[in-house]
């Protein structure tokens, strides 16, 4: 047999690792951009997708002026000075019916009453609010506050002018937007296509997850929790199969992937001889090949990126724990960035400021991911606990509520420290 | 005419609002519960659902011992006593391949090259890190630090024990627990059906939003971004049309939808008229009725909450922005209750602490929700800025990344502060 001893050192990177911040640096300098393509939508379906185009108004909104406020239109001169002790008295000679557009408005020294919404009738040229008024009797009301002229009124086109830019191409569709969409009667839009992530799972101990295990065969997880984090960030996963340690195998098998997807993840097997393999066949895909191999964290250090022409290719670890971290850390941002998102620099996680209940060690150098537990009792301040357990058991991941960084430059937390948990989505 | 004025005062709550807290006291007090209704699922379908029954593993994870390092399966007593200065010398007397199961072990003084995730082989009971050993040649190796019984091994069932619980009921399916069940080879997850609500858009002006509009009538917005809203939290919507300032058809609308959904929301409009016969007609459909008819927020005041035996109506304010707000404040929560989710208590929604950059006034015994922008500068803490513009506008829920909300008891916030920013989703 063949000792793998140094062979392995040179491959998993253990010689030369880079850090966090400078594996996230390459990944950012290397990312495909968007690939660009354009796919139209009706309005309901757009929730979550990625504007294509600049969209701009094709009408005002609102179209005429109206009223924000449940009260009565006026012109605004004939409340001047009204107060309390002195209040004026108007007319209530009409009222704005909803639906309807106001043929006719109020004599001077007159009043129409109207509802939050209505059309400011002709004339009139500000609301003055119900609370502001005491009726009289059915035709005469009391003003007891002046209003100026545009009080308690949106004009024509205040809110989104015709020709106006609605949202941004690069922006991302949420219920608001879609409302306005709606509100200027825009039924199809423009949207990038979704982002197209290509899966493979290696390994000759791994078969698919609902075939009974002979002895020594254990069932592929990644590919159905990887597919799940793809799904999460609203992008299309496609499942290849199970690669063997077969060179002619996996390099179709990459191939066909990487020539279908924008972004391609190995799911790396334990096994050396895949791990090797998957090494050689990534860089015979396309330039510039591999541009990180190895970086200094826990877990997820042998996690391999590339950069194969128009297509991004990751080389996770097969321990499920370090390629779900490796996927957030790696795999996430590149899913975003060619998905055509425009960033705005705000927080993508949930997040709670809790206090760490345990010490944890880490080694200085290294970028520590450490799943916990948050508990949170009525008048209390929120706690952490660092989840226990085998680092590459599954069940940690099951149990954990998130996790908890521990920078480069440190060498461990302390027990009462206040630590930031990003949660799981 | 009718003048709407002590009609109003009445109707919109405006003499008898509750406080924020209290409103939603009143909503937990009454709602329905979980319908409990269970649909079964292939694994892959299942991301974000609600399980419905308590899962149990029905098989050790993993099956057998297994390595979580690469390096050698010992004797951990063959290890006793090595270091740098004294190391063990072992015999390389054979490999454990991936995906088979070892059935010969290594004699006592000798041990077996593994690599992570390969089978332990009878007899060993421990593994040697690569990096604590030193390859004489291809058949013996220095074993340069000392190992225990069951280092760097999982044992079988180590993961997840068979017959332990995987996960509970009321537990929502993450990728990592999607994962786990593969991991255990379960194909078909018991869960809970998705919360139906029924949408209805009430109004005389209201028109379809794809229909153009004669003057005075104006697209409907709510139902598309109530969709989407519901949408986002896994619930199916259902839209039943707009309904016009007709008893008759009202009611036989919300009777439709109130009789097929867990949840109803009319989203009420401006018309006085409407707005009366919308709170007439809830009250017909089941008791307890209406339980909370005007809550201090801002925006959001006027909203319904009511309960028809097994359904919960919401009547939400005809402006886009505060349908929305309240939305957010009270249908969420009533949506995730009656989903049969577990509460972990843990935060909902991302958030950002941001430099207020400008005062707000507020009225004391309200709760305001303010929309806010949120800016980000290399080496400068975010700040936020309130958006400015009528409150009904549209184009401020757009142009806003989040909002902030100044508790009933203040009376505004002052710039410089430092506010949370609850970000949308």
């Amino acid at each position: 047999m063949n000792s793998p001893t140094k062979h392995n050192r040179d491959m998993l990177g253990r010689t030369d690792t880079v850090s966090l911040e400078r594996a996230l640096q390459l990944l950012q300098e290397n990312l495909v951009p968007c690939p660009g393509e354009k796919t139209t939508l009706p309005l309901a379906e757009t929730l979550g997708r990625i504007c294509a185009e600049d969209i701009f108004a094709p009408e005002n909104l609102p179209p005429y002026p109206r009223s924000t406020m449940d009260g009565y239109a006026v012109r605004a001169k004939d409340t001047f000075g009204a107060s309390e002790k002195l209040p004026a008295y108007l007319e209530v000679s009409g009222e704005v019916c909803m639906g309807e557009f106001p043929e006719h408005g109020p004599q001077p020294g007159a009043c129409y009453a109207i509802a939050t919404g209505g059309i400011l009738p002709p004339g009139t040229d500000a609301v003055v609010m119900l609370e502001h008024t005491v009726a009289i009797d059915d035709s005469m009301i009391e003003v007891v506050q002046a209003v100026a002229t545009g009080t308690n009124i949106i004009n024509a086109g205040e809110d989104i002018g015709a020709s106006e830019i609605l949202l941004p191409a690069g922006h991302r569709l949420r219920p608001q937007d879609m409302g306005l969409l709606a509100g200027v009667g825009i039924e199809n839009i423009a949207v990038f296509r979704r982002v197209h992530v290509g899966v493979i799972s290696t390994g000759d101990e791994i078969i698919p997850f609902d075939t009974a295990p002979v002895p020594g065969k254990i069932r592929d997880t990644n590919s159905v929790s990887l597919a799940a984090q793809i799904r999460l960030l609203n992008a299309k996963p496609t499942f290849y199969g199970i690669a063997t340690d077969d060179e002619e195998s996996l390099t179709g098998m990459v191939r066909k992937a990487t020539a279908a997807n924008d972004i391609v993840l190995l799911s790396g097997s334990s096994s050396v001889g895949v791990r090797d393999l998957g090494e050689k066949v990534i860089e015979k895909m396309g330039s510039p090949g591999i541009i990180v191999h190895g970086v200094a964290v826990k877990p997820g250090k042998p996690v391999i990126i590339a950069r194969a022409d128009d297509t991004m290719i990751f080389g996770l670890p097969g321990h499920p724990v370090s390629a779900s971290v490796s996927f957030d850390l790696f795999v996430r941002p590149a899913i975003i960035h060619v998905s055509g998102l425009a960033d705005d620099n705000l927080p993508q996680h949930r997040i709670i400021y809790a206090r760490l209940r345990r010490n944890l060690n880490s080694a200085s150098g290294r970028t520590d991911f450490v799943r916990v537990q948050v508990k949170i009792s009525a008048g209390k301040e929120p706690e952490t606990f660092p989840i226990l357990g085998k680092s590459g058991a599954l069940s940690t991941m099951v149990k954990a509520h998130g996790y908890i960084e521990i920078a480069e430059k440190l060498q461990g937390l302390k027990e009462g420290e206040m630590v930031e948990v990003r949660l799981f989505d």
